[in-house]
């Protein structure tokens, strides 16, 4: 198969200088990407900025807004069997860049912030027959967001970890199908992890996408 | 001489994921932290979330948020001979941190911010008999915002660089001193500008501060 993936987080500056993000280090999707790499896939990796070497072989691509991800992540889908979407894309942006450095007024300021485009619900907008896995990060009713999640963006299946795996080596996740039920569970190192989910993704895909060229 | 250095961004957390920060590698934090080094100075250095590693021999303490870098700057100071303060310390922070994960809204929102203590004012104002370098990252009226920055801090000089220096392996720097004039510049890779920044402390600081033990 031809995999997309999308790794790291985004970066959604408010002037030259200042920026919104998270501390999501890549890991996750650059696991996934040698995982895929291992068995034999093809990988599209779209990444933020982080500080880990893309995966030899995979075709690489770097980006720093929402907006960069977006548009690379479409324009490469089409040519892709499917996604798995691992990026802790930064889901709000300020209304208005500034330009230089925003001047320090001495009191309080208040920053207007806008939903960035949802690069994961544009891709499973334009599936057609390929698969979509997406990643939530949910805190409170895991579960029951995740599952929302899932049907909002049109995702095959979502991955659900906790805010505690952004920046670790390890996480533990659940696979979470189109009942909210969690048909598979794996903690462990993210690339053994990431090694079960390709895995399994060979296994359970439908017979169609499931060609290994 | 025994320096206190600061180094790298610090991060402000507007959630338990999301937070406001900039692109400060701390590579010239990091470099000057080096420089000393090899010119026989003890090293104390303070550094926010980077990805290199503290340079053998120095004294290091790891930390997130401005108000860690201020209690950590704070207690270490007065066993310092003097502070080169290079971190780029986030000057803002949101009024409150959201416990777990902000939920979207499906609109805009607006965030309060306000400012973090001021880290290089209070090392500023409790120099005595120490000396204080402080860095100055300027985009507009460079020069004039570097001078009143040396004024409001109470510091000896002040190192003026401009956002192109974030992030980046090369820097290209002016030495302010207190009459607003660049005594210094240099240009080229952070290590060499560091190399010359504390050659040139050693030969110009007051002669009460210049012993190397």
């Amino acid at each position: 198969m031809r995999i997309l993936i999308t790794a790291g987080p985004t970066r959604e500056y408010i002037d030259d200088v200042r920026y919104l993000s998270n501390a999501s280090s890549g890991r996750m999707g650059y696991a996934l990407a040698q995982a895929a790499l291992t068995q034999g896939h093809q990988v599209v990796l779209v990444s933020g900025p982080v500080d880990l070497k893309p995966p030899e072989g995979c075709e690489f691509h770097s980006v720093e807004t929402t907006d960069e991800m977006r548009d690379a992540s479409v324009a490469h889908f089409p040519d892709c069997d499917g996604v798995i979407a691992a990026a802790a894309v930064s889901d709000y942006k300020p209304r208005e860049r500034v330009e230089g450095k925003l001047a320090k007024t001495g009191g309080p300021i208040s920053i207007d912030m806008i939903e960035t485009d949802d690069v994961l619900a544009q891709l499973g907008a334009a599936k057609g027959s390929r698969w979509v896995v997406g990643f939530a990060l949910e805190s409170q009713n895991a579960r029951e967001n995740a599952l929302q999640k899932l049907r909002a963006k049109n995702c095959n299946w979502i991955v659900l970890n906790h805010p505690t795996a952004i920046g670790s080596l390890d996480n533990q996740i659940e696979l979470i199908d189109d009942t909210g039920h969690p048909i598979m569970k794996w903690a462990g190192a993210k690339q053994d992890i990431s090694n079960q989910l390709i895995q399994w993704l060979e296994t359970n895909l439908p017979d169609s996408s499931r060609d290994l060229g």
